[in-house]
């Protein structure tokens, strides 16, 4: 249940909330609410919810919000080795018949693209001038496997899927605080969750979650939840093509890549070899004893910025 | 996905927004939306969210939001004769941390008295000034028999557990438009569901649901799933003490009672002999051939009023 939440919101405590729900969600079913997802049997259960402001700018196309509420949900799945079964959706009209249109779009594109039908939910109206608050429940199926976050052990190579920081830059591009790129765009309006990857790797990882804050603070968390110290070469984060023609390659532009979030990639530890996989992967550091996020590039360490991600105040 | 809507909202299609819905959400599991819950195997799926100013008041105890949120979602899996399994919640913070604590305190006296663990869901900062939107997925087992709104048949007897239009008069105290009564106000934010009830009916009833709208409207609807017409005698509307107290025993407050809504018993129909219940039940009606909705008192024909309950304009 971590938050994808905003730093820009009003400080909330949120902390002690959860702490608080830990009080009351004491089955291991919840995994302590610790993890993204429940298990229940060989079912996977997850809830994300998406605010408009917040998750998306009220100017995305509402075909993207609703592929992007799908997606993120989808990469909780995906961490977990999960094959999409279905999905319940909860959704607040405003009275914009066009932008509903839009979103209903969006959400049969996405659900026939992830291969999740939506079998239930709930719509309710919002009063005038408030926020849209809309979320997914989804449910998948494992395939034996369920990876939790908190199994990586020291010695353990760490990895990512995919390249980080394109969605980053690509929030600048929709809020025309950069010039447009298609490619930068794409991978923040319509991200793609690694459900191939994840079903694959899943039987390999000692630990897997998304990339969804960012990389340096879910990757904090990773070592948090395993008690273990994480290790990454910022040398060695993939970057695009397309990321490094508009931020460059610096030490700056790789901490730009690494705190952005809404990259939707899958990282996870190992200490085998990977199986084959159907996208880029690439190892981008290790586990260590001990505790806490050390960074390293070829000058040496690298401080570890304060701000990690999309963390609350 | 029927929504618990409000009549004072802003008109929204809703009705062409679900139809869209249904476009996609065409696998069996789904019920075609019609059924408030999704059946995956033997596990019943439902989803409802509550938003501040709509389902609930913002000056109702957040203890009472809380249990009302587990109540409604409870109360779809009566309904469907499910035991409660697992809980998955939407919440958003406004940094009201007081109201926050209270909702959690809430939150954990309802699962435990229905025994059914929170497992997971999301947390999400909402910026100031919007009204919160709380979601909850419910996931219950059922016993094999899973009743759907559509199997009413000519003949059939129509039943409803409990009494009806307490809570309707319990929102007026809590808006303080009538005096205080704590039958009342209790009956409105701190809603039972009929889980036991539902249990043993499911095997007994061609169709059940719950009412959540208001008895007429709702028995509105499951005529039209099943393509039948409904009686209902007035007359036979089980109404409280404390009701008859305060409103009488009129048609007039008959009719109120009727289409007030946030009731959260269980409307069935059956053509058996019921079994012991460990909750008032009372024939209320019976299925025609035909459509429509019927009323009658000990006058005769009763003209069916224009709002059956709360329906979106």
């Amino acid at each position: 249940m971590p938050s994808r939440g905003n730093a820009h919101l009003p400080s909330v405590d949120e902390a002690a909330f959860i702490t608080a729900l830990r009080g009351i969600a004491l089955s291991p079913e919840a995994r302590g609410l610790r993890d993204d997802v429940a298990v229940l049997g060989d079912l996977v259960l997850t809830h994300d919810t998406i605010v408009e402001g917040v998750h998306y700018l009220p100017s995305d196309p509402p075909e993207s919000v609703a592929w992007k509420l799908v997606a993120v949900n989808l990469s909780d799945l995906a961490a977990k080795g999960a094959v999409p079964v279905a999905a319940l959706m909860s959704y607040t009209l405003t009275g914009d018949d066009a932008w509903d249109a839009g979103f209903v779009a969006g959400l049969g594109e996405a659900t026939r693209h992830f291969g999740i039908p939506l079998v239930g939910g709930d719509t309710v109206g919002l009063p005038k001038g408030n926020a849209r608050v809309t979320g997914m429940t989804a449910i998948g199926r494992s395939g034996g496997t369920v990876p939790s976050r908190s199994g990586a052990r020291s010695g353990d190579a760490l990895f990512v899927t995919g390249v980080i920081g394109d969605a980053g830059l690509g929030l600048k591009v929709a809020q025309s605080l950069a010039a447009n790129d298609d490619v930068l765009l794409r991978a923040y309006q319509w991200p793609h969750p690694q459900l191939e990857a994840g079903a694959i790797l899943a039987p390999f990882v000692t630990a897997m979650m998304d990339v969804s804050d960012g990389l340096l603070i879910d990757a904090t968390r990773l070592g948090e939840a395993s008690g273990v110290g994480v290790v990454i070469d910022l040398d060695a984060i993939p970057l695009s093509a397309a990321f490094r023609g508009r931020a460059g390659d610096s030490q700056a532009a790789r901490m730009t890549a690494t705190t952005a979030g809404d990259d939707y990639q899958l990282l996870f530890t190992s200490a085998l070899p990977l199986p084959s996989l159907p996208c880029p992967v690439t190892r981008i550091g290790h586990i260590a004893s001990g505790a806490g996020l050390k960074l390293l590039d070829h000058s040496g360490i690298v401080a570890v910025p304060d701000v990690r991600g999309w963390e609350h105040l």
